[in-house]
């Protein structure tokens, strides 16, 4: 198991704290990251909180060759109170703990790895922005660190976890995103690796991000099988909130069938919603079919992206088959992912869960 | 364009020669490197040789979050004339350069990057193995070093190259090797990215590989879509050499649509025996059904891996469906893929081509 003697060597010199308006995503970085040592004869070694720098890697590593790795995200808030919180960390602990299973990478004991991250978030707690629209994101990252070239299960790792103050993903304006949806690219497969958040997909999506810009959308709308399946947005779960075929209002999203991933937004606004009980909800396949189908008969109300890093993002267009399919949006941000994304930032910024949920849902520093 | 004044830092000390005999795959590297940086301001940097070392990587580095990443393998061999020679390495460096672009890494000019290969192997050309059986086995690796957490095309690079003497595959024994066949991991899809050489397609093999260890075989079949097609075994391209349903005799390897890596020994396969002209040389679809019932009407005659590593490889058994399907394989090694093997040696070793195949097979050091 992973240590419990964290070993502290703190930054000679600070950085000076960004302005936390103005923030782009992932390009500033904390004073201090958390690295722990794995391997096959020794095991975890004790974890180390120390100066944020660059890494000494073998240029043979197993995570630079064959993309043995895997990374989590999540935020810590700063509260009214002042109090730094983490929101739901423990279901990302444990979807890490799927994805380094899924890489062959060694297991660790959750809580034992998030009272380190705790532990680095305090150090650090001075970065976490005191403002209502933004927050420390936090990415725990863990790498196969063998130093051999055969494609085998690794039997040196590294787990590191680095921070980044980050701003409101709306702070330039909550606009609804344009998606490109074409089968020509594929995000992830069944007998995949679709619902582990591993490195590969990412890297993989980057070029069909591309394509999608050059058709002018902002966004992949990725599609999945004969009958154009809708899964996921980029990097994010995907909504549709509309009156279904047997005419039932419905919030929807795709099941968890090992194609998607298992976002924690998604599953926090499933919850939320079955908390309200105001209309049914259900996961889902939905296809583009049923999607254009439900346009023409004027029952889709709103599509709305979920993700860590924005929360809520609405769809307001999707590029199909050469043809623009419009998606309701009133105003910039329609009512649905309106009180959706107050309703989490509440929870999360503010600490305040209106007795819909538990206290799972933070975990105060 | 790849700088032509490689800047030279030899190493001041050597370590010594490991024996030739008993080296394992990819555990043993030389005395220097290549590097070479690109930035999106600057284009390609110098390239450098250096002493072989670690490489400081920054923790947000694109590759080690988002597997932005690709490599090559390729061999240099040493000749009874003491020349060293490279197999077909610019049929490596083209396919280098559509992993780039898969991977929304920047482009290089392939004769560029293959100099600075030559310069790097001539300055560590006293570990090419004197000795029939073993070789330098040569990995350059291409990575996004973008040192920000936004999924994107990276702003910087690194392509570096690594020399790794290599045993022969066979030297403990050219036994045929087991497989397990199950649909239930896939290695690669259309409009994924399996018909590059990028790392995430490697990583995400390796929890199948033990998997197949579990059922007792050695290495994954895969296979792909409903009908069970044959794609690849483990890391390398497969053959079948059998009597087909037309009542021909045939050498048949699954086609190059996207989802299988074109591998140089795979073409260089091709190209020999439709040299020979002797049976049906096919590139077609080859699905479990096909094979089960060829075996059972005795028209396979042959099966066999074919890669960089191994050359030639052939396969005994196939665990499928809870049925063992033997494969013909008289003595341990039938009788094309000995043939296949050997003369690929020849040329690779002894620089014999037998007037069957063109100079672009080897290029001098």
């Amino acid at each position: 198991s992973i240590g419990s003697n964290t070993v502290i060597q703190l930054a000679q010199t600070h950085k000076p704290k960004p302005d936390p308006n103005g923030l782009v995503f992932g390009t500033v970085f904390t004073d201090h990251m958390l690295t722990i040592e794995w391997s096959l004869e020794e095991g975890w070694q004790k974890p180390h909180i120390q100066p944020f720098g660059n890494l000494s890697i073998h240029p043979g590593c197993s995570a630079l060759h064959y993309a043995v790795q895997l990374f989590e995200g999540m935020k810590a808030y700063r509260g009214p109170d002042n109090k730094v919180r983490l929101f739901r960390p423990m279901i990302n602990m444990k979807r890490m703990l799927k994805s380094a299973h899924r890489a062959c990478l060694p297991s660790f004991d959750c809580a034992e790895l998030l009272e380190c991250i705790r532990k680095l978030v305090e150090v650090d707690q001075d970065w976490v922005p005191h403002s209502d629209s933004a927050s420390l994101y936090v990415r725990p990252t863990f790498l196969g660190t063998e130093s051999t070239l055969g494609v085998k299960k690794p039997n040196k790792a590294l787990l590191f976890v680095i921070l980044s103050p980050v701003g409101s993903y709306f702070s330039t304006g909550a606009k609804p995103v344009s998606l490109w949806a074409d089968s020509k690219y594929i995000r992830a497969w069944r007998g995949g690796t679709g619902d582990c958040k591993m490195g590969g997909n990412y890297g993989a999506s980057i070029y069909a991000q591309y394509e999608a810009v050059d058709y002018g959308c902002q966004q992949v709308l990725w599609l999945y099988g004969d009958d154009h399946q809708i899964t996921e947005v980029g990097t994010m779960n995907l909504f549709l909130y509309w009156i279904n075929e047997k005419g039932e209002e419905e919030l929807a999203t795709p099941p968890l069938d090992g194609i998607i991933l298992p976002g924690v937004t998604r599953q926090s606004i499933l919850e939320l919603a079955r908390k309200w009980g105001e209309f049914k909800v259900y996961e889902r396949y939905l296809t583009m079919a049923d999607l254009r189908q439900a346009l023409e008969e004027n029952r889709v109300r709103e599509m709305f992206g979920s993700g860590t890093a924005c929360v809520v993002s609405p769809v307001g267009r999707i590029l199909y088959q050469g043809e623009n399919l419009h998606i309701p949006c009133e105003g910039s941000f329609p009512p649905l992912a309106s009180r959706l994304l107050k309703e989490l930032t509440d929870i999360q910024v503010r600490h305040q869960t209106h007795n819909t949920l538990h206290d799972i849902f933070y975990s105060p520093i």
